[in-house]
Order: structure tokens, then C-alpha cells, then sequence
């Protein structure tokens, strides 16, 4: 039976999670002296130098934003003419969760929603697409990019031969290959690629890199190894008021993240919470809808259960029809883990009893 | 003559300044627990009970963004129809230096730059672009809004009584009125004026609340008082990539901002320099364009003294005919404008006698 | 076997038609004296008040413009807002024939395609969709409008019940209803329905009069009953290119049109001959994919008959798989009819022998 | 005095004329069998093929469109990018008269409006937008496009020299040269050019090829020399409701609008009766603004004077200050303008003498 007394644990998203020290401290750091405005400034230089490292593309531009979404929706507007479509999944965060701001940013783009496995895009879907469109044909929109989404918006992650093998198609014909990162460090580790692995050799024209969801202060970067798209970045991200003056502050943040494999070590630890509960919910015969590779799940528990999870102070998001799902970020602890799952095996043994929750 | 060891003194901008230690102590006590994204949080709640307070409206709505450049655009969206028109001074930021945002984010509204005084919008100017309008006429952008900026991007400000006037003649003819409050507390300062003398009382329907350039990280925000426009930004922000998912953080530092006249206190410091600064160049016999309010100068040096004061360590901007433009911010202190002043002097003293700068 | 002496019969689509007589002569009866441009003149408003009286909508407004994309996406876009989306059949027109005009002028509105028998739009797809939409949340389009094509592109016609129905629906949730009726006379005729039963009645806000499909040259309208919509529609469709500066030309089509049943009596011209078309082809066998009800029907030949008749003569689409597509027009004659019969059969014959085609 | 006998004689605007006898009778003669739609017609064919002799440019695309706003902003959106500005005439129909139309159409391309003597743009004013130009910052909308109105709405009209010099200016600095060529023929008349010289040789991009004005039935056209725009503007007229599916009525129009120099002896007869009807003012007296040189003069008479000539039953704008616009068109006789002069000059004595007009 829940008491009162439960503390909240946070399982609703990693956006609910806090600032990791690091990023706290870098934004501290970088608030010395003045600098140039725009991006001007030393930070976002070395920040620029430490993304084409990092992703090995010496041609590499990143431009910071403040939100996936943005991230996303101005990347691909660089990418198509306003009469192109993306292809994407029809779970894709672009096709279903940004208000439709790709087609605002590209003058009238559509989105086109594909089904596929695993909530991931499939060649053999591209192809179809490829093959019931009417290129060349003004009447209908044209395929003009496919964009993925690593880790999915349900958990789980391509590999490096995936992604591979979706740019090949893509760019056979002439579509520019697109990824949005929100989660990228958790799919690098979950992956265990290397990012040059996942992005760059793979065939990705340009990628949002998340880094809000793991630890930055709402900061995520659109990273574009496309020249022409880069410089309509520029224009882009100003006039859609997207560059922000005391940019030092966000590409301090960026540096940090990616310096010393921070970022990939914030993951490991929202991963690795995660691959603990899930193999501890699996001991209480929880049905999770898909073995979680990243730092999500989601489980059939009922609406009762639901409830009483809810009521034991487990702070998530319920899907509808009894699924609920579970979000780990780089401050979920041990401990955390060990609470979530003794309070889930005391509800469910109350509800499997039928006894009353309360 | 100058010398290499010369410490640069900033009065570029006042977005080159950095960020205030009581708002980057805001953000640290922000990063304490777990919280609800997309505005879901507490300190959310807590800016717009303050914002309400501080601006004597308590319909108020605030939505925290990103630059001044998303809180002047996207809040005119709001404000008119895509075939309306601003109409704005010539020199007015939205018309001259945002690449066209409120056009892209209106679906195509028109700006129209009016010359006015003292880079001020007068109603002498309204009054005749409205009595040149053919109204209800499709063949013509209908004005739909009249947008200052305060203090201007030249450094005069409005008094309470001038915005009045101009909010008359707006509503006269039901359009909006909107100020640009990059710089807001600045203008308030030099006005001595109240928040709600300069804006409620004086009849703006939305605007843009400057934190950036007077101390924040890269946080403004749009208030607005018009409950309809106020539900239109619920989308116009999220599908232009500007809802911040951690959007406690930016309304922590505009709570800290708000609260205990920071803003008040940050923005006199940037005037009081900026005063100090001009009746030492006056004292110099340097030629003002105008008498500096808030915290911004334009001065005639001419070419060559202008090309000695950037040896001599000045950050500052040229706007070419050797004028140039200094501006103080919040952190700009007594010793610096000593510290300029002096070098200042010996700058003139060498191009006045002709003697060679180096 | 084909000669090559066989006169093509055209079948293609009802647009590749001529102008019917009595239009043309309209035309050449408004060329006497001059008029004032932009719809000033005598016959738009005598248009406005026929549109009125046929549909029994005192406050009907009716705007001629060049094309049914024009017809839709103008209307549509004077519906909802930027964030809004129309629902709709995945088959339908708009969705994916009209190359994105919809979001282009909505400022990034989105189509979604909903399933449904029939290639009609059902209540249970629009409930379905209301019942996974999260309302009033800024990261999902916002349902705003129902829209459908009547008859639909493959030839199927609702009933005014079932345009009811769907209306009622929508208006619950306070979307507007609106039909595409690039065929309305061919689906009026065919429901044997009068045009305020399939119309007004039944709950349409705004709809596409189509007219260039059965006689006309070029000119179709949009019929909107909602005065906030249509006031919108002034400055819309003036600032998208379609005011005709010589719009009484385009009145003179659309009242002699409308006038003495004109258009009901080219409809039922075209879908006589449909009906008599397919008759024949069920005598001979010819596999239909639906009973046609308008003026176009679908057929299953086989890829060697579709080579074979389209060698014949037979001006048609193919639809891939041995599907053909056969539009009547107006201007479709009997002895048309008995003519492609005969051919039809003599390539069956051929192409059923197995024997050569040729 | 005038007497309600007078018969009404139009002067308001070319476009109140009706359709030339030899355009109506191209419609009727192209009204035989049917043909593809949407340009596969023959017709459409043949039309390009004379674009391509009339303006001595084998590779020019032809685009018919339904207007001249239509024409002016599609071709403008092709040739610059959402963040371009058009440098035009403060008083250039693009900047004043299409309600934002090429914002629209462009995603928020930014008009600039320059003084110029005569109504004309000179190169003087283009180079010193270039001068004030930001080049390469994202702050500021970068000029992209020329464009001039020949004639200019105000009746004047550039020499082939001063085109050219326009375009060498443009040019110099990667921007591209539009005409609005709503009158183009009148132009040609007056500047004794031939279509080559004016348009191709001056270095002219793109222009709308005005008919409507001049005895079309609401057909224009984009003339685009540019391969990449022409590809755009495929795309883009189609999503934007600007391709007629019977187009080969538009191009039945225009064919026989180019042939046997048809257009140029329309404007001959218009501009023929503005030279008599000017000389004749000029006989009385009557103050002209400019001498004409193609079909439209303005003169100040007064505003008692404007009212008398009004009920005298003459047709024509007033525009304020008792300034007056005459515009005559192919439909404009010898006889008209006998019986406008005889009006006028009846008016006059009335007002000159200070009898009451009544």
C-alpha cells in the first residue's frame, strides 16, 4: 500500500532532469570578460573545432539552438525546397510532436509518415515511397530528404549499418540523409559506435545533437556537414530569431559536453539505470513492450496498476490502455532504481492480489 | 600615443557584458530537484504571478525566449494578419536588423519604416501613413500594429506621455500597439518611470521584456496582455522551436531579474556609467549626436581619432563618417570610464595637434 | 487488331474537354463595353446573387478564381489557422495531387490522410482521429477542418446524409466543414440531390465550385458561407495572384453556368455516357473496380489490353497493374460510347485469344 | 454644363476594356477536340516557340498565369531567396499594389522601395542601397533582385540604355533582373524598341509579359531566361493554384496575342489616342504631370474641375489633390477622344469662369 510518505522519483522524461555540475560549472567559467555577440566569440570557435573533431568531418558547421524542435525544423528546411517532402517514420518526433514546424520553416513542406519496425524507418519503406512517387511531377510534393530519429522516440536505436544503408538509398536519389540526436549520446552508447561510426561514415548530411535531455541547459546544435546548407543556416537561424546574442554561454555548455566524453558518460549512466530496471521489472514479470537498448521503456501494467504507480509517488507519463512509460536521465541513481522496483513489486503484488490499492 | 598594454575596455554592446551573479545564483538554485518541461514548472508559475504584479495587469501572459529578435517577431505574428502591416520608425531594429523575421513568422506582413525625430515614431507620422492607407482595399497591406522600440536603438527613450499618444492613435483605428523593450529597464530608468506608467497605463498590448543585454543568459520574453494573441503564441512558439523544454531556467533568471528591482538596480548602473562617460566627453569638447538617456552614445570623432581609440584598447562599434557608438552595461564600473575618458583625451590631444597617432 | 486509322476518343480526364458553346458565347456577349476591374462589374455581382439563390444561402459569397488547387487550398487557408490541420481521405486531392498549396498558404498547415470505404472520408475515421488528438497542446496540429471531394477522385459520391454526418461531427468539435466539388454537378446529378441538399443543408461551411472539368475555360470558384472566412478570402486570394483584374469574364461563365440548369445538363451528358460505358464494359466483362456512379470509372484489364487499347485509339490513363482509368465528359457522345465499346471488345477478343496484338 | 445624356467614356484603367476581337476569335478556333491539360497542349508548345523568336532567346521558358500580381510575384520568388530584397521603385506596383504578395510567395522576402525621378529607378539609387548594405549578414535581408516597372505605373518609360544599365548594376553584384512588363507592349511602342532590345540584349532575367491590359482575357505570363528558376516555378505555380488545367486557352491567347506583332498594334492604338488626347489638353491648357509616352497621363485640374468632368460622364481615377488619371486603351477611337476634348474644354470654360458647374 502507497503511504504519503513516498518520496517522487522522476521517471517522466530526461527533460525533467536538472543541470549536470559540469555544464554548470563551464557556464560559470565562460562568465569572464566580455565577448563578441552572435558567435563571435572564442567559445563558439572552439566549439566548432571540437565538433569536427569529434565527428571527424573537418568541414563540419554546428550551430547552437535552444530546442530540439528548432534544431530539427531548421536543419531539414535547409535541406529541401518548400514543395519537398521528408520521409520519415510515422512515430518520427518531426512527423507528430513539433506543431508542424518544418513546414512553417520550409514555406509548405510535407512530412510523410512511414511505417517500419521497431519504430524504425526501413529501406524496403523508402523504397516504396521511391517507387508510388511521381518524380519530376509538380502536382506532387518530392522526396527531398530522409530523416530518422536515434535513439526512436519508443527506445530503440539503429546501428551504424542501418543508418548506412538508408543514406545509400536516400542519396541514390539525390535526397540528403538527416538524424535527429535529441537522444544522441544514448544511442552512441547504446549502439556502442563511435559517433564518426553512427553519423559521419554512415552518410548523414546533418544531425540535431541533443544535449538537453542529458545534462545542458536547454541547449541542443544542429551539426551540418553540407556547405550549402550551412550558410542558409545563417540566414535561417537569425531571421527566425534563433541566434542567440551571449551565444558563449551555449557553445560553453557544448565544449564542456563534449570534452572528455562527458556526454557519453551522462548517457552511460541514464542507459545503465535503465538496462537495471528493466532487468528488475522483467523479475516481477512486468511485460515490457521492447527490450529498452537506451534510457526508455515502455510496459503493460494496466490501468489499476498505472494508477497505484502514480499514487506510490512514480513520477511518469501513462500511454493510454495500461502502458506507462519509464524515462531514465544521467541523474538517476542506483538507489532510484532500487526504490522504483521495491514500490513496484508492493503495488503489483497488491493489485495481482486484487486486494485494494489504497 | 597608444601602447600595446593597453586593457580593452568593452563598449561594443551591452550583449558583449556578461551575465549578472544573482542570475547565474538563480540558475543554481534552480538545478535543484526534477521538474515538469515545457513551462509545466514552478518558477514558470512563480514569473507570470510576478510579471502580473510588476506590470500592474493581472491578465498578463509571459513566455520566455531566446532572443529579442523570436520576442519582437513572434509577438507581432501574433498581433496581425498576414497581409497587415507594422508600421515602425526607419530605424526601428524589427525593420532593419532582423532579416525579415516578422515577415517570415506573419505568413508576408509588411513593414513600413516612418521617419519621425529624434529616431522616435511621433503621431504626426501614424496620422499621415494612415491618412495615405486605402483601407479595406486587398490591394494594400492594412496597418495592423504600431511598434516603438524603447529606449531606440539610437538611445533616446519615450515618455509615458509620447507611448500614450501613439497607443491612442493605434487603438483609434484598432490596431495593436507593441514596444521592443530590448532594453526596457533602461528606459525606465531614464524615464523614471514605473513598469506600468510606461507600458500598461500607457496602452502597449504586448511586448518585449529585455533580460539579455542587461544581465541575464540569453532569456527574454514576450508579455502580453491580449488573451486571444496570448493563445496564438501557445503555438507560434512551440512550432517555431522557441518553448524551451527546461524552461525553468530561463524563468528562474527572470524571476531573479524581476524581483527586488534587479533590473532596476543592473540597468541604473549601465545609465550612470553611460552618464558619467558623456559629460566627460563633453567636458573633452567631443561632438554628441545627441545628449545619451539611457545607456548608449553616438559621437563625431572623425576617421582618424576613431582608428586611435580602437588602438588604444576601446572596444566600440565605427558607423562609418567617423561616428561611433559606446555602450555601457551593467557592468561597465567608474573606473572604466575613467579609464576611457583618459584615453579619450590623449587620443584627441594626438589628432587634434596633428601629431601622429602612433 | 488496331489500324492506325482509328480516331482517338478522348477519355483521358474531363479537363482535357473543349468549352461548351453556350459558355463561349457568354463570353463573347460580356465583351461589350467596359467594366470595372477586380469584380466591380454587373456580372460578378449578378454571379453572387445567383450563387445565392441556387444554393438558398442568402450570404453565400462566391470568388471565381483559375483552378481547382486554387478553389481548395485558398478556401482551406481562410479556414484554419497555421497550426490547424484538415482532415481528409488519403486519397483525396488535396492530400496528394496539389503539390503542398494548402500549407503553403496556411503558413504550414497539415493534411492528414485519413482511411475510408469507398475512397470516402467515414465518421469513424474523423472520431478516431479526434480521439488520438491531444487538443489544445501546441505540439500536435490542431484538427481545424474536415474536407471532402465530392464525387471523390475515384469516381464515388456521397450522399447528403453522409455529408451530414460528417459535418455534425465536425461541428462538435467546432472544425469547419468543407467540400471540394471540382465534379459538384456530375455527384449532384449522380445523387440526384439538389444543391442545397448536398450543400447548405447538409452542413458545408465552404466548398469548391468546380466548372472548368464540365464546360468552362479555366475558371472554377470558391463558395464560402462564412463571412469571417470570406473577408479573409478578399486579402487572400488578392495577394496570391487570383483576382482576375477581368473577373467579369469569368462571371460570365459561372452565371450562364449556373443559369437554366446548364451545368446539371453537361453533367448528366457525361454521366449518361459513363453509365451507358459501363454497361457495355460489364456486358463484355470487363472486371470494374466500382460501379461507377459519376463520370469515371476504373478498370482491371490487364497491362497487354491497357497496350492494345491505348493503341486503339483510346485516349486514357493507366494506373499501373493493368488498371485503366476512363473519364466521360460533356461533350462524350453516344456514338463515343458505341465506338470505344467496339474497340474494347475487339482487343479483348484479341488479347483473350491470346492471339498478337498486333 | 453637363447633361445626363453624356455617354459614359473610359478612361479609369486598361484593364476596364474588353478582349480584342482577334484573341476572342483564337479562344473560339482553339475550342476544337480536346487536348492534355495542364500545358501538354500543342498550343502551349507553339506559344513557347514564340516567346523564344519574338525575344530572341532559344532557351526562354513561358509560363501563362492569370494575372499580373500572379506573374510579378512567382517569377520574384523564383529568383531570390527568403531572406533577399527587391530593389524597386517607391512607387513600383510589386511595393505598393499586391498586398504583400511576393512576401507571400518568397517566405518572407523583404520589398525596398528607392526614390527615383520620373518614377523610374536609377542606377544611382541601387548603388547606394549597395553601399548600405550589410553584404553576407544574417541581420539584414541581402539585396537579391532588380526590379522595374516599364512603363512604370506613372506612364514613363525606360530606354533600352537605361534597362541595361540597371541590369550591368545589377549583375555586378550577383542580383538578377526582373521587368514588370504589365504594359510591355505600350513600352515597346513608345521606346520604338524591338522585344529583343528592351528585354533579352538589356540584360533582362525574368518579366512578366502583360496581355490582359492590352485585349487578353485575363491571361499574363512569366518570360524566365533562367533554367533554375524556370524549374522552380514549375513547382512553384503549380502550389499556388497558378497552372490552368485548359491552358492551351491561355496559350491560344497569347500565340495569337505575338503574332503578326498583334500586341504591338493594340498599343499602337492606345498609346496613339494618349498622344492625341495629350496634345489636345495641351491645347487647353490643362496642366500635365509628365508628358506621356505611353497610355496614361495624370493632370491637375482641381477638384471641381475632377467633379464636372466626372458628371460630364467621363470614367477615370482621381487621385487626390485634384490631380486626374486618364488611361486609354486599343479600344480607345479617334472618335472618343474627339469627345473627351470637346467635354473637357466644356468643363473648363464652366470652372474657368466660375459658373457653377451645375
Amino acid at each position: 500500500m502507497s503511504t504519503t510518505s513516498d518520496t517522487p522519483i522522476e521517471l517522466r522524461s530526461d527533460n525533467a532532469a536538472g543541470v549536470a555540475p559540469e555544464i554548470l560549472a563551464a557556464i560559470a567559467t565562460a562568465n569572464e570578460g566580455s565577448a563578441l555577440a552572435y558567435g563571435g566569440d572564442a567559445l563558439t570557435a572552439q566549439l566548432r573545432e571540437l565538433v569536427r573533431d569529434v565527428f571527424m568531418q573537418p568541414d563540419a558547421n554546428v550551430f547552437p539552438v535552444v530546442s530540439g524542435t528548432a534544431a530539427n525544423s531548421l536543419a531539414l528546411s535547409a535541406l529541401l525546397p518548400p514543395w519537398g517532402s521528408v520521409l520519415c517514420h510515422e512515430t518520427a518526433h518531426i512527423f507528430t510532436n513539433e506543431g508542424g514546424a518544418t513546414s512553417l520553416f520550409s514555406g509548405g513542406a510535407v512530412m510523410r509518415g512511414l511505417p517500419g519496425t521497431d519504430y524504425k524507418l526501413q529501406p524496403a519503406s523508402v523504397q516504396h515511397a521511391f517507387d508510388t512517387t511521381l518524380w519530376d511531377d509538380a502536382h506532387h510534393s518530392q522526396p527531398s530528404v530522409v530523416s530518422i530519429t536515434c535513439p526512436t522516440d519508443f527506445g530503440t536505436v539503429y546501428t551504424p549499418a542501418e543508418v548506412r544503408a538508408l543514406a545509400i538509398l536516400a542519396h541514390s536519389r539525390d535526397l540528403r540523409m538527416h538524424l535527429d540526436g535529441a537522444r544522441l549520446a544514448n544511442a552512441l552508447v547504446a549502439a556502442n559506435a563511435a559517433p564518426e561510426e553512427l553519423i559521419t561514415d554512415a552518410g548523414v548530411d546533418a544531425f540535431s545533437l541533443g544535449a538537453t535531455k542529458n545534462g545542458a541547459l536547454s541547449t541542443d546544435a544542429i551539426v551540418c556537414f553540407d556547405a550549402a546548407a550551412a550558410e542558409q543556416l545563417t540566414y535561417r537561424l537569425k531571421r527566425s530569431g534563433h541566434v542567440a546574442s551571449k551565444m558563449r554561454y551555449q557553445s560553453a555548455q557544448l565544449v564542456a559536453y563534449l570534452t572528455d566524453d562527458l556526454w557519453l558518460r551522462l548517457a552511460t549512466q541514464a542507459n545503465q539505470a535503465m538496462g537495471a530496471l528493466s532487468l528488475g521489472l522483467d523479475d516481477l514479470e512486468v511485460e515490457l513492450l521492447s527490450p529498452p537498448t537506451a534510457n526508455m521503456l515502455f510496459a503493460r501494467v494496466g490501468e489499476p496498476a498505472s494508477a497505484a504507480l502514480a499514487e506510490a509517488g512514480l513520477l511518469f507519463y501513462g500511454m493510454g490502455n495500461g502502458v506507462i512509460r519509464f524515462v531514465t536521465s544521467f541523474q538517476t541513481t542506483h538507489d532510484d532504481v532500487v526504490e522504483v522496483l521495491r514500490r513496484v513489486e508492493r503495488v503489483l503484488r497488491n493489485t495481482r492480489s486484487g486486494q485494494a490499492v489504497r
